[in-house]
């Protein structure tokens, strides 16, 4: 069993195609890719790790996040552990290897021991010589889907990964499933009796592309519902609507169709952008979002424009946005957000910032609205949201505090 | 005058700023940057070009295409001149040198003589110290723009790169014209007062970003009224329109608008392509379309669509799109093109593949439907393309074979 | 406590200085460079390792070889630790932990235990916050020095590294000691008192440079001895003496001293080669080193050599040499090998080639003559090279298989 | 005819052998590889430099420095040439197409008129379809030697990149002589009657590969002769005599010899430094030699030393070296000079310090002496170097001011 991994892009890390084939032949493999953060970067930390125990080799790929990490962190260092990376990940492996079912014969044992004492969001690939296990944790937080390809299977986090390989009869791994991959075949348990189902709402309103199907619900369809809805709760007296590109355009459709407005490019992505270390001046600096999105001059002036928007975080690129808009001749700007108000942390793997520096935190929309200088602003409501997804529930601790587990020590 | 150039991005040419300052100082620059190309690559073509003349130096950077360059070369060779380069743009200096004038002082005759006897695309930029010098050839056929930026003057092809520097009060430099820029100001001259208004359609139709204005008009809006028009001169029966993404979203807007139908997303840029180099079979690496582009499945499953694309050229891309979306279910496919049929090849700057290469060439409408299996297809008229800009003219040379220029040893 | 750490070049894991400052500032910090290795590679094998525990984070840096390594990890696979990477450094980490002493404040504690518990070649760095302990083997295979430098103190494996910063007053890691720094300075402990010296003789003959001092013996003189010896025990009646460059250039001096014979360049080391895609033919491609050594004609051109160099493992180089001398005019060519034959493996850290490729395995010193095509050839005693470093031990197991330790699990 | 060139190693700008095969096919080529240099860098100078003529492509590639570079530059440009590089070798193609005999068949006769309106030094290779073309200046400033490989030929500066390639009947391009190669064989002609023999003493004394061989004299035998030669002219009573590595070793053994002195490795070239960014205090950083050279203190402590450098230019390198010999121990230091005094610059392409800048300029020796801090200073006589070399003449300008060719504008 063989790693190989790096920092940088994919094609940076492998890049010499006949030299992976050398170094990484087999029949099965795992891979991760996430965007390289500034804190908890470092070689140590990429995934997928590998371990090596007296039963043989495993390694694991994780997305999401565990709840309870720090708590398991300290019993199994009072156990004897020691932690070679500062990853949740780790914690994993040591589970499992805890479960004292080490080997490959009692690995799924020891993957139901270990998913549960794990708490959060877990969605996680473990390969074996001979077989990969993937599972998701009882909550369903995060998405993880399979298809067959050729004689294997393929595992990945958005079905659309799996579509561009031509595979469209397409699975989730259920909340508290099990499934495992060997030469006999594809075999399904469950580790719990006891699942739930909570997906992430920013899944279907931020993370996941366009074109993916997460738990059955396209995620386009699921976008254009709430901004039909959106339409329904708040609509606003507007010459047409436009979207921050790329993730409010979904949205922007279901709304202009419900409200029989046109839907026009008022935004541009500039694609001048990049590594740019030529800023003209400390006042461009500090107005990046001119940069990255351009007005459409011609096309709104003079407007009354409703913009559609995914969701407000901090609130700063929206107040840009919209004087930006301003500037450029708009007469009016309705902002209207296809997620309600986040006011609390997100626990699970989403990366919002602190509770401090939420803009919604402690302000009534009224108070929002001055805030970022529209004309006027509405957010869809929890209800509109379920009802966008023909869903009977989600995950909205972020809208709502409602946090389906236990937070041992975090802190909201 | 110093000059710094490479292959590979700018971030890559100029990686580090403070090296930058430090060898790039100086009140006036120039720049060049154009995408790699197979035929002509090679750090002897990179521009701008500078040269030393018993004069002095000067540097150039040049947009466009010379039609006469073979005809100009050979003359200059007989007279004793020798090229370093494949690039016609070394053609333009040693013309500025002939001209006898090249001191500063005379720079201005020397750059009339050259631009008289230069045939064909040429939107230029000349810089020596002291003063930097913008022309465009007496058809313009390329855009060149500029604006006051803080105390001086910032010049490029497209205005949404002065709009990105907060730069809105933007001129053209017009066709046979030459601004010049020096410590006492900006000044206009005109080389001929024989100047012409044959603007590349294809500026309008697919090369400028959607957010820049050409020569007064918003290139949104001109792709936008070429919908509209395309509606009303071949109607369709459909559900929904959806766009080949990004070029064809804005005639998508307008001709969903002219007929009252949705515009959908029903096609999805995959930004997981780039440089990879898993291709999972011979299969998947002969359709590449179907990796770059995703069809929303939930969105035209049953559906009869318009397709807006701007433009066909060998077609291929054409085929593979209509019959993926043929794959994910779509009833009618009704292909509008924002362009009329290309049947001709352009000597102006344009890279368009080979005359015999054109799917267009010697076909019907009827006979190109057929070939890219569309249920129907229809592309602008001339006469519609002209109305979409407001405009009395532009170079169609491709679509009419009308080429404003004469054409030397060019074949057909 | 951060990490930085990559592959590459130092320069390439540390491209800028300030970035380093930034992400490494503090007291006291340890590293880690070695060549890369095929097999064994993979960023998860990176030193230093660090690790967290319950009671604080530490890190570890190592040279050497734990020849108890898999029997230490069987064992602690059993009590539940599990192994990220395939290196036997992890081995010392688990063992600190598990001493149950792992706070700072019992650091001395935990490292005694685990330095009684490991066999084989241990030098040894930990840092932990506020203190630096470096140890070594009671064997004392391996180098590792130290002196004071400014306010603070500087460890490193050879003594060129300290005298480089100018650093004269240097001192060993004793074999059985743990020398440690914190803020009331610098501490000596004895991990046992049963300690030997049994430095490994390879580090004398080839791998240290020729400027370092090992134990009080300047390794230049401890060469140039040796070669004083070897022609004392095997004189060769010859023209003059030449050296393999660089490693056999102190036995080449001291053989010619003592045989008043004079030292010529006769071969040059080739620095047109490096990563060269070049190579002229197959034939060229089967004898690199024509490429990496030229012999100078015009100085062995009809003369009678001899050839020093430091060890024979293969033989394919030696055979390549002599090959090389005799095309180029050489009348006899008379080998001197500064080591005894090596007939068997080293499990302390010298990465020789299995038994069965070792060529004086199985051979008789003529044999070995013949299989390399020399005229003659000797070896220099084990009794000498004792005498070449006035040392009354060394490690010599791979010429006489009297290894120190016990095997465990290894096989020679 | 194509061309490949770029900044960073020849293994960078040839990452791809495949590739290189691809684009470099054809029955002849030539390259250029030379240092990067902070002035007159830029890719518009990488050499060879292709042209393109109205009779056809040639590219050339230029050793050496044309001392009226700026006169033939100001005539060709008044007479309409002009220049895209600061490079001199544009100067030769120039007047290669001024010749009016530029295609294929003349361009003998164009070489000739260019090599003898061309002053200084120039070993040059010309590519032409089919043809290759190798002269050397009239005087013969610099080697340019060739060789049969296989069916065809290899030219090179020097003969050991021949003899790794297995090629030992090496003849030179002699003074006058231009050497042709095409399908019909190799060729040679005269472009003077008027030939001289004035090789650089540089390239014997510095510059060359101690395996180089010379217009027939091996570098290592005239560098060793050297050393014998400043012994008789210049003797000291000393114990030992030691080289600055690595280009004083051949004169050291010389000088030894000469002698009857051992030769010692009293200075260790340090292979820790490189691009080192640490640099532990700014004392360390103006002590630059410390780091790159190591002196072995316990060779040279008490000794009275011989140090046997090349040359002296600056003499900065020579006091810290005599300063870090004394700071170890050495009891006398006696610097030997295989070179004469260098008291003037060089035009023909050896770069050397402005005038002001060198040591030795209206110096004696015995002030040379006291600056560089030693025991006695001694340089070899002019005769001594022809003698070493056994050759009746070399430019020695940099030493007598005795400069071949009339300098110009150049200001000594």
């Amino acid at each position: 069993m063989a790693c190989v991994k790096g920092a940088g892009l994919v094609s940076e890390v492998f890049e010499d195609a006949a030299e992976v084939d050398d170094r990484l032949s087999g029949m099965s493999a795992i891979g991760h890719v996430r965007y390289g953060t500034s804190g908890g970067g470092g070689v140590e930390n990429i995934q997928p790790f590998m371990f090596r125990l007296s039963s043989g080799p495993f390694a694991i790929a994780h997305n999401g996040n565990i709840v309870n990490a720090d708590v398991l962190k300290d019993q199994l260092c009072r156990e004897g552990a020691i932690f070679g990376s500062s990853s949740d990940t780790e914690v994993i492996a040591h589970l499992i290897h805890r479960s004292g079912r080490g080997s490959r014969h009692g690995m799924l044992d020891a993957l139901s021991y270990a998913m549960n004492r794990l708490d959060g969001a877990v969605s996680l690939l473990v390969l074996v010589p001979g077989a990969i296990y993937a599972c998701r944790d009882r909550y369903g937080f995060r998405p993880l889907s399979y298809g067959r390809y050729e004689d294997g299977y393929v595992f990945a986090s958005e079905t659309c990964a799996l579509e561009a390989l031509g595979i469209y009869d397409i699975h989730d791994v259920e909340p508290g499933e099990i499934v495992s991959v060997d030469k006999d075949g594809i075999h399904s348990f469950r580790f719990t009796e006891n699942s739930l189902s909570k997906m992430c709402a920013m899944e279907y309103i931020y993370f996941a592309r366009t074109d993916s199907t997460i738990e059955g619900t396209c995620v386009h369809t699921f976008r254009k519902n709430s901004g039909r809805i959106l339409y329904e709760e708040s609509p606003a007296d507007a010459d047409m609507v436009i979207a921050v590109p790329d993730s409010g355009l979904s949205a922007a459709i279901g709304y202009a169709e419900a409200g029989g407005l046109p839907v026009e490019m008022g935004l541009v992505k500039n694609r001048y952008v990049g590594r740019t270390f030529i800023q003209p001046s400390q006042e461009m600096r500090e107005s990046g979002v001119r940069m990255k999105l351009s007005p459409l001059k011609s096309v709104i002036r003079g407007k009354r424009l409703v913009l559609i928007d995914d969701s407000i975080v901090r609130g700063t690129t929206s107040l840009k946005i919209v004087r930006m808009l301003r500037e450029a001749g708009a007469a009016e700007i309705h902002v209207r957000i296809s997620s309600p108000m986040i006011t609390s942390p997100c626990f699970y793997g989403v990366d919002i910032s602190s509770t401090k520096e939420l803009l919604c935190v402690g302000k009534t929309v009224d108070e929002a609205c001055k805030a970022i200088e529209a004309d006027s602003l509405a957010f869809i409501s929890e209800e509109g949201l379920l009802r966008a997804g023909s869903r009977s529930d989600l995950c909205m601790a972020c809208f709502n505090k409602k946090y389906p587990t236990n937070l041992y020590d975090n802190k909201i």
